[in-house]
C-alpha cells in the first residue's frame, strides 16, 4: 500500500478573505510529488505547511482562472533562485505555455533545471503520467472555460503475497515480483507451485479525485467512480444556487449528489465563497446527502 | 501641504521568507491612491495592513523581475470580482501590456472596469503625470533589465497665503486662487495690493522617491536630489557587497552614499535578502553614513 496523501494549501474561491487562499493542494504517492492548481501565494502556503515542497515533481493546472494558477511563475521563480536542478513538468491548458515563456523572457531568466510541459486535452479522459507507484488522469469539468480534473491512481499488481500460505512451502524471495504479477512459479525443489495458492487478491485500488471548479454535472460521475478521495468545489451553499448556476459552479448538495453517485468512499469539499464566514454549514448541509463528507480545510492532511 | 504618506507593503527580496513578503507599497497624496510595484501576494498586504486599497488610481511597476509584479494579475481580477468601476492607470515596461492582455484572454475576463497602460521610457526622466496635487516622473535605474525609479512630487502654488497680513485688508476670498497664483489683486474698494505684502514664500516642496532595484550608481543621484524621503534597496551589508556587485543590487552602505549626495531627508532601506534574518544591523550600517535611516518594515507608514 503506497503512502499516499494530499494536504490542502487553499481552498477559497475567486479572492482572498477570511484568512482562506485560492486553491492549490499538494499530494504524494510515495516519494512522487503533486502539486494541484497553484493560486497566487502558493509558495507561502507550501512553506507554511510544511511539505516536501522543493521536491514538487508534477505540476498539475485544471485552468487558467488566476485563482487557479496565478501562484505559477512565481514558484518556477523560486525554485531557480534556490537552485533547483531536478526535472519538473507541468500539465495545464495548451496557453500556459505561452504565458510561461513570455514571463520568462521579460524577465531574462534562464531556468537551472529542465522544465517541460504538456498540454492536456480538455475532451475525455487522457492518461497523463504511468509512473512506476501510480497512474494520473485528466478528465473534462464543465465550467466557463476549458477546465479538467485530476485522477490520481495508485497503481497495484494484480496479486498481492499471501505471507500465511507462502511459508508452507520452499520459495525463494527471487519470485515474489513474479507471484504479485499472477505468474505460476517453482519452488526450491523444481516442483510447479500455481499462483492462486500463495498469493490473494489485491484489495481496492486507492485513488484521489480532483474536481476543480465545475457546474453540477453528472457526465462527470463516469470519470471518478469509486474513488478512494473525492475533491469536489462546492462554491456555495444550496440557498444560492441560482448563483452557483450562473458562474457555473456547484452547491454543497450537488458535490455530494456527486459523490453519492460516484460511490467514492469520502467527499471533501472546496472553493468556499467569500460569503461565508463560518464554514460548517456547508459541511452540515453536504452531510445530510453524503455522510462522509469534510471541509477542504487549509494545513488539513487527508490519506487517501 | 498634502497629506502625503507612504505605507511599505512588502520589501524582502526575491523570495518569501521570515514573514517578509516581495516588493510592493502604498502611497497617497490627498485624495490620489499610488500602488508601486505589485509582488505576488500584494492583494494580501493591501487588506492585511488597512489601506485603501480599493482606491488606487495609478499602478506603477518598475520592472520586470517576478518579485516587482506577480501580484498585479491577481490584484486587477480582485477588482474586476469586487465590480471596481473606477479607470486604473498602469505605468511599466512595454511588455506588461502584453502580458496582462494574454492573462485576460486565457481567462476570457472582460474587465467592469477601464484600464489603461502606459509604457514607461527606461531612459531619462520622463513626466507620467501631471496631476492637480501633484507629478511623477519616472527615471531610469541600473539592472539587469530595463528599470525605472519614481519621484512622487506634491505639486503646490508659488506662493503661499499669510494668514495674519490678509486680515488687515479688506480682499475677498475669491482672490484667494490668484494671491496663491502670486498675482496681484483689488482690494473690495479696488486698491490695488501687491501679493508679496500678503503671501509668503512656498515651504520645500515634499517629495518621494522609489529606488527599487539597481546597482550602486550614483548617475541617479540627479534625479532625487533634495527629497523629502527615498526608498532606495540596500539588499546586502556591505560585507556581502561582491554579491551585491554581480546581482546589480546595492549594498547598506551604498544606498546611505546616495541618500548623502542627494541630500534627501530621510532614506528608507529594503529589498532586503533573505540571509539577513535580523534586519537591524542592515539600519545601523546604513547610519554610519547616512543617520536618518530607517528599515523599510512591512506595514509600516511614513509620512512624507
Amino acid at each position: 500500500m503506497a503512502d499516499f496523501q494530499l494536504t490542502i494549501l487553499g481552498s477559497n474561491s475567486a479572492i482572498f478573505n477570511h484568512g482562506r487562499h485560492p486553491t492549490a493542494q499538494f499530494v504524494h504517492v510515495n516519494n512522487t510529488h503533486f502539486l494541484i492548481d497553484c493560486g497566487e501565494g502558493t509558495q507561502e502556503r507550501l512553506v507554511e505547511h510544511k511539505v516536501k515542497w522543493f521536491k514538487i515533481n508534477y505540476i498539475l493546472i485544471s485552468h487558467l482562472h488566476g485563482d487557479h494558477y496565478f501562484g505559477l511563475m512565481g514558484l518556477l521563480t523560486t525554485f531557480n533562485l534556490l537552485r533547483r536542478k531536478e526535472k519538473l513538468t507541468i500539465f495545464g491548458p495548451k496557453e500556459l505555455k505561452k504565458i510561461i515563456q513570455m514571463h520568462l523572457k521579460v524577465s531574462n531568466a534562464k531556468l537551472n533545471f529542465e522544465l517541460k510541459f504538456i498540454a492536456t486535452n480538455p475532451d475525455g479522459k487522457n492518461l497523463l503520467l504511468d509512473l512506476p507507484n501510480c497512474t494520473v488522469f485528466s478528465f473534462p469539468l464543465n465550467h466557463k472555460i476549458p477546465t479538467t480534473g485530476f485522477i490520481i491512481q495508485e497503481k497495484q499488481f494484480p496479486r498481492a503475497l499471501d505471507l500465511e500460505k507462502i511459508q508452507q512451502y520452499d520459495i525463494d524471495k527471487s519470485n515474489y515480483k513474479c507471484l504479485i504479477e499472477g505468474k505460476d512459479i517453482l519452488d526450491k525443489n523444481g516442483k510447479k507451485i500455481k499462483n492462486n495458492e500463495i498469493t490473494k487478491k489485491q484489495e481496492t485500488i486507492k485513488s484521489y479525485a480532483f474536481c476543480s471548479d465545475t457546474i453540477y454535472d453528472t457526465s462527470i460521475v463516469k470519470y471518478i467512480k469509486r474513488a478512494s478521495l473525492l475533491y469536489h468545489e462546492a462554491t456555495y451553499m444550496d440557498r444560492d444556487k441560482n448563483r452557483a448556476k450562473e458562474t457555473m459552479h456547484s452547491t454543497t448538495l450537488q458535490a455530494a449528489q456527486i459523490a453519492k453517485k460516484a460511490q467514492v468512499k469520502k467527499l471533501i469539499i472546496g472553493h468556499f465563497s467569500s460569503r461565508y464566514i463560518q464554514l460548517e454549514e456547508l459541511e452540515t448541509e453536504a452531510q445530510t446527502i453524503f455522510e462522509e463528507t469534510e471541509l477542504a480545510l487549509e494545513g488539513k492532511t487527508f490519506k487517501v
